[in-house]
This record gives C-alpha cells, sequence and structure tokens, in this order.
C-alpha cells in the first residue's frame, strides 16, 4: 500500500489504451487528471494519428490489478468528448508468440555454408561423435544447454496447473538462465505427472542437453525424481525450487550470522515448511554446520514420533534434525529461535512469536507474494530480515544462484552439482557484499549486479573440479564470460 | 571428378593451414603452387603476424576429403624453411559448442521486465492458459516453435548412430528451418529406439511444441510411430524422411510429366526402395492418380503372393499397387517403365534398365551421396533425369518441402499435415517453375529460392483450411512473414 492508502502499482499490470480527443490544448491535462484520479499511474503518452480535428493517442499506464485497469479505463469511456479505441494489456501482449527464440549462430546464405553445417560435411562431425561420445559435449549444443523440465504440478504460488499453462513461467526461466548466466536453456513441460514417467523422460533427454533444471514439480515426488535422475544420468540435475532457494538461503545465512556475531553451530534454526525448498534449506546447512535445526509443516514440528506415512524426506528431517525432539506448534518450537526461515504460508508467524526468539532474531520469511510476518509488524524487533518480495530489503531470489551454478557446472563439464559445489555458489553470493557494504539491511547483493553470476560460476566450477565431478578445467575466459 | 582425374574439392573439406615461411618475395607463391600442385584450392591467405623477419599466415584451402587435406598439409611441410604452426578443420571448428542458441524475445535489464516476463506477472499467463488451452497456442512458444525428433536410427545414409551422434544433425535440420521457414525448431534426440517409448515421448512434449518433426528414424518403426502420434496428438507430426521427400519427388513429377508430355494415369511407375521414402513416395503418387504403381525392394518386386513377414508398410503396399502382380528383380519390372524413382542404394539401375524403359524415360536417382545410376551414363538416353546433389541439374533435397509446410501448418494452427496439405506443397514447389523456364534441366527450383517456402507455406495453410484441420485463417502478412 502507498502512504495514500492505495494499492502501489506495477508494470505487470501496465496497459495501454487508444484514446481519441478533440486536438486541442488541455485535453492532455483533463484526460491525465482522470488517470491520475483512478491511481493510475502514466508512463507515457505517443500520437498515433491526428484525423478530423481529433488527435488519437496511447496512454501507457500501470495499475495495481487487474480489476484497477478496468476502473481506470471506466472513468476515462466516461469523459465526454473522448473516445477509447482499445485497451491491451501489455502483460498478455509480451507473451504473444512467447519469449523465446532460436536461432543459428552461423550464417546459412550459401552452398558451402550449407555443406558444412548439414550434408554432406557435417556426417564427419556425427562420427566423431559416434567413435567418442565424450565429443558430444564439445560439438553439439550440449555445450552450453540445459533442458528447463516441469510437469505444471507447483506453479509458482499458482499450484497444479498442467503442461500448458507452465510454459510462460519456464520460458521465463530460460530467459533468466541467458541473462544472468548465458546458459543456453529450452523449456520442456511434459504432459504427465507421473514419477516414473518424469525420471523416464528426462533419461531419454539426456543426450541432448549439458544438464537438466526440474521446476516447479510438486513435493514429495521432486525428491524421488531429483535422486534417482543424479544416480543415472552423467549430466548434472538441479531441482531449483529445492537448491535455488537453499543456496541463496545459506548465503543469506553467512551475511547475517556477520551482522549479529553469531556462529552456525551454536544456532537453534527453525524452518517452517518440509516442502521443496525447507527440506533443501535444512539440508544445506546442517551440511554448513548448523546443528539444531527444527522443521514444522502445518502439523507441528517434526519429530521421531510423529507418523509421518510413507513421506520419505519427512521421515529423513526426523532422523536428522531436531536433536532436542521438540513437538508441538510452530509458536511453540519458535522459543529461542536464532533464525526462523519460512517457506510455508502466508501470516504463520506472529510479532508475539518473533518476541520469544532468542536475542538477535534473524527472520528469513520466503512465502511470496505473502510472507509468513509482515516486515512492518517486526521491523522493530528483529535484528535483520530477509524476504523474497522486490519491495523489501534483502531479497532471497533463486536468480542469484542458478544461472552462475549451471555455467559453472557447464563449464567444468560437471556430472553432477553436489553439495561442495551449492557450498560454494553460497558463498560466492554472500562475498559479493563487501564487509564494507554488510548491513543488516544488506546481506544479499541485488538480482541486477552481474558480479554475482561470473563469481557463482568461478566458485562452483572450483568446487566440482576440487570434488572431482568436474571433467574439464575451465579456462578463465570460460569461466568469466558470461 | 574433375577433367583433370581429380576429385573435387569442397568446402566441407575446409581447412585452415598456419603456415610460417620468411618474410619476403617468392614464399606465397612457392606455397600456393605446393597446395596447388597437391590439388587444394587456396581460399583466402591472412597474415597473422610479421616476427623476427618471418610472416605467418593462415591458408583457408579446400581439399576433397579428409585423406587429401592430410596430403596437401604433409606436402606444405616438407618445403625448406617452411614451419606448420596448426592445422584446423573447419567443419569440426564450425560446430564447436553446437549450431543453436536460445535467445529472449525481449530485453529484461530492469524490475518492470522481470515483473512481466516473470514473477508476479507471468502468473496472470499462466492462469489465461489454465482457464482455456487454447490460449497456449498463442501466448507460448509453440505459437512458432517445433521439435525436431530423432533416436538416431537412420542417421542420413551412416546407419544407426544413436541418439548423442545424431545431433549434429538435428541442429542443422533447426538451421533449416528457421532460415527457410521462419520455424523455431529445437532438436531432441532420445537415448530409446523403442518404438512405444518415442509415441510416449512424443505424447509428452506436446504441450511444450506446435508441430513435431519427426527425423531419421529407421523404417517401418517410423510409420507406427507416425501414425499413433497423428491420432492422439493435436498438433501436426511429420516424418519428413517419408513425406519431405515424397513431396518434392511429386512437386519433380508434376513438372517432368510437362517436359514430356504425359498424364500422371497413364504412366507405369517403377520405386526402388520401400524403406520411409519409397513408401511415402508410392502413397503421395497414388494419391495423385498414378495407378500402375511397382515398388521394388532388395528382393524385387513386392506383390500380393510374396511372404512379407509382418512389415505392415510392405503389405500395404502388396495390396494397393502393383496392379498387374509383376514379379521378379528391379531389372525386369524396369520394362516399361516411364518413371523410375530411387531411394534405395547407388549403382541397382543400368544403362541397360534405362534402354529398356518407355519411349521419354524419367529418372529420379536419389540415393545420396551415389545415385542409382550415374547420370553421365544415361544422359542421352533420358529425357529428364533429377537426383539428390548439388552438382547436377534438378536436385530433390526436402529442404524445398519441410519449411514451407510447417511456416503454413503453425500459420493455419493445423491438426495435422495431411494428404491435401502435401499435394498443396508439391504443387507450390512445381509452380514456382514458370512455364517459360520449364525444361529438362530444369524441374524443380534451387534450395535458396526464397519464394519456394513462402508459396508452400500459403498454399499449405489454405489446404489445411480446406480441409478442415486448420484452426485459425492466417492473415496474408502471417503467411507471407518469412
Amino acid at each position: 500500500m502507498t502512504e495514500l492508502g492505495r494499492p502501489s502499482t506495477s508494470a505487470q499490470y501496465k496497459l495501454t489504451a487508444r484514446i481519441e480527443c478533440p486536438h486541442a490544448s488541455g485535453w492532455i491535462a483533463r484526460i491525465g487528471g482522470v488517470i491520475g484520479e483512478a491511481g493510475g499511474v502514466i508512463h507515457a503518452i505517443d500520437l498515433v494519428q491526428v484525423i478530423r480535428g481529433n488527435s488519437v493517442r496511447d496512454y501507457s499506464i500501470d495499475a495495481s490489478s487487474v480489476e484497477h485497469a478496468q476502473q481506470i479505463v471506466d472513468a476515462v469511456g466516461q469523459i465526454d468528448g473522448v473516445t477509447l479505441h482499445s485497451v491491451s494489456d501489455d502483460t498478455m501482449l509480451m507473451h504473444l508468440g512467447g519469449k523465446l527464440e532460436i536461432s543459428p549462430k552461423m550464417p546459412l546464405k550459401t552452398r558451402a555454408d550449407l555443406s558444412m553445417a548439414y550434408t554432406p560435411g557435417v556426417a564427419r562431425v556425427c562420427k566423431a561423435i559416434c567413435e567418442d561420445y565424450k565429443k558430444s559435449f564439445n560439438l553439439t549444443i550440449r555445450k552450453n544447454c540445459i533442458a528447463v523440465v516441469s510437469d505444471g504440478s507447483a506453479v509458482l504460488g499458482l499450484g497444479n496447473l498442467g503442461a500448458a499453462a507452465a510454459m510462460p513461467v519456464m520460458e521465463g526461466k530460460a530467459i533468466l538462465f541467458k541473462e544472468f548466466g548465458n546458459v543456453d536453456a529450452f523449456p520442456l513441460c511434459v504432459s504427465t505427472q507421473d514419477t516414473d514417467e518424469i525420471v523416464r523422460f528426462c533419461e531419454q533427454i539426456a543426450p541432448t542437453f549439458g544438464g537438466i533444471n526440474l521446476e516447479d514439480i510438486s513435493a514429495p515426488r521432486c525428491f524421488e525424481i531429483e535422486s534417482r535422475l543424479r544416480e543415472s544420468l552423467d549430466i548434472p540435475v538441479f531441482h531449483d525450487d529445492q537448491h535455488g532457494t537453499a543456496v541463496v538461503v545459506l548465503a543469506a545465512l553467512i551475511n547475517a550470522l556477520k551482522v549479529v556475531d553469531k556462529r552456525p553451530e551454536n544456532l537453534k534454526v527453525v524452518v517452517s515448511g518440509a516442502g521443496a525448498a525447507g527440506v533443501a534449506c535444512t539440508k544445506l546447512l546442517a551440511d554448513y554446520g548448523v546443528r539444531n535445526l527444527v522443521v514444522a509443516d502445518s502439523q507441528g514440528a517434526i519429530h521421531g514420533k510423529r507418523d509421518l506415512g510413507d513421506n520419505d524426506a519427512k521421515r529423513w528431517l526426523a532422523e536428522h534434525t531436531n536433536p532436542n525432539g521438540e513437538a508441538g506448534p510452530l509458536c511453540e518450537v519458535i522459543a529461542g529461535a536464532d533464525l526462523f526461515i519460512g517457506v510455508s504460508a502466508p501470516n504463520v508467524l506472529s510479532r508475539d512469536d518473533v518476541q520469544r526468539m532468542a536475542p538477535s532474531p534473524i527472520v528469513f520469511a520466503l512465502s511470496n507474494p505473502d510472507p509468513e510476518v509482515q516486515p512492518e509488524l517486526v521491523q522493530d524487533i528483529v535484528a535483520v530480515m530477509a524476504t523474497g518480495r522486490s519491495d523489501f530489503p534483502n531479497q532471497v531470489n533463486n536468480v542469484l544462484a542458478f544461472p552462475g551454478i549451471f555455467r559453472g557446472a557447464l563449464d567444468s563439464r560437471a556430472k553432477d552439482i553436489n553439495e561442495a559445489m551449492k557450498r560454494a555458489a553460497a558463498e560466492a553470493i554472500a562475498a559479493v557484499v563487501t564487509e564494507q557494504e554488510l548491513s543488516a539491511d544488506y546481506i544479499i547483493p541485488s538480482v541486477f549486479n552481474r558480479k554475482v553470476s561470473r563469481q557463482v560460476a568461478t566458485a562452483v566450477a572450483r568446487a566440482a573440479h576440487r570434488t572431482h565431478v568436474g571433467r574439464r578445467m575451465p579456462k578463465g575466459t570460460d569461466v568469466l564470460r558470461p
């Protein structure tokens, strides 16, 4: 909400209205006034044409919701002397025809081009790969291309929308890979939600790609799919909803601990949410040296005495976390916690809960768009706070992690993305924030900071080499190319 | 072979040799002379540097084979005073990192860009598709993107190389789709050769794509895979090895018949080869009105009394072709044929065979690189001849068909590519050659003739609309866009 009590406008609700009015002074101010009164923010006014004493102009307007956009348009339509020709939704328009293009990297204008890129010359390249499979990593797109695979079962916070409706997200992900990591990524939304079929599908496409990024696949199926594929394939498989989030959370934790001057081994950490992100955060933090981790789902803390059905991930948590066997709802186990990590649902944490945390409490409330606790409610009593939103300080955003991680994995031709590589990525993200810059309001670099993916890539490639999953030592130029 | 008895050089065997020699006049001529004597053709000489009284230059040289390239390099290496620094194979170099790039169609530089192309704005696009599946054809890449799927079981003339080694061909195919049809195409080579698995795979990827081009899948599996997918999917599925060839053969036939002044219903056509291309050519020609078709495989003519095992395609041929029940080897059934179509193996047709064909015989000898009969052997006795090679007149090349066919199918949002659309494509290709231009040496337009794919696209979209498989009537601009 803005200070005036109106919801804030956003580019995602940008509309373009084509408006005709008399071609005389005063009309733009009058129309602008009506749009402003209705809460719209005008970005640009472009003249389309002047015809029969009237002018036709395109008004680019930010609104705060679809309904708000309609209210603005209605208000304009009621001005005497004004004709509304058309209204377009800029986000929808941007998506017309999709967001990706596939282009040749070389010209194909002459017979000579054709004879090298296609028949007959290409036959020699095929034979070279047939004789030595490893050459496929050099002589085909798999050198720089990964698949973004989803079954559409857990799309953003929207739930199970299915394959076709998941495509815009996966295309967006592919854009981010290219923009931030110079990784070619192709989205593949599959019309099955059967675990075995998804595993088999990924095995079948493996020869085409240098890696597979799993995306928006619901828990607990995502755990089994990823672990079976890591076992069977010779290219890295990475479920970003798990590890992308975990890596950025660890980066945030590393810097937050500097702010509050605490050490991981002494922390009590409470994780709200035992889905993809919650499980992965817990594992990566345990690997980092956090000993007292308590994970709570909607039924409360997970411990060894609860009936967890056949959810392997929760059974793993029951065995490996909660050393003191704490039971009960989140509002009980939160007592004495140094860090709260919310990857669950809006408003599950109260101000009162935060007050019962240990001194200098750290709160990562990552549910999106509505966090586990609104920052305004607790800003005076937390030492450090992070959310998933771009309109508060310290945004935990996976885009800080996945482009650099795959860049590093491809450059080192890694077979896997292991814990050491994830930890290296987290440390690299944290290190982008210098000691001088570090503060409670700046523990995580901006998503637009271009240093991040380069430094993550370098760190990940080195970790791959160190842990013997890299099959190639990248040259500096490779790693630093994006 | 050139007139000098040397095999002709080709860009596919281009090499770049980095050669150091004294920086004095006469040396370039001397080195050029040695390369020329060895049969190499120099394209360019680029100075790299002059150092210590020596010059280092890159010589771009066409050779005629890998062995020939080595001979040239060896000859240069033996010149006194010359140092050979490195030799690179330009075709291999061109393939480093693959031939395709995946790029965003819009900038992603600001928060506003991010909020429209990705979260949170993208959620609205996902919901719109979830509510109305048809919108996926407008709001995702499937509006203009097809898959090129292969199992690597029949790669070019090379045979079963498997998935990884087939990639360079599929990437090349994707380039051709983009270059000639403005179709975004993504190659997917799958590590299975099981018919059921390939069918299931294509069904799974369907929500991502606007069409599927099957490629280099061996017969007879390719027939079953295609027909099952045409049944189960709502996007067009097209096995190019079958129909691409058939469409261009029909185009060639249409124009060849004008040259010899014959009509399809009076022809005797003998097809050598009952693989993917042979079966599809036969079906399309039958659909066009050719009544007397005889197909011969390596065992001779296919007829109703032969044991054809469980090969459904050959059983179909036995039932629907060879109305006179001709039996025996190709050299017998060729007698009296008006047209020979070879999609089989080198040198299966002799001059003597051609002499026993009907008056004004037409020979399409499409085996590549070595045709069923060498043109030199029969050029004085054929009325019209076509091959698959670019160094003879009348090259039958699928690239004349597939880019325009998919362009038209996408623009009309066709559910299928049916016989009417294929026939329309063939007629459009044939029509590019005007009555004035038509001659025995020019029945098929050049692959670089940009008119072809546009006219094919228009004809295919119209045929889709006419036969009710099109779901959208394209605007002229759509069809003519490439």
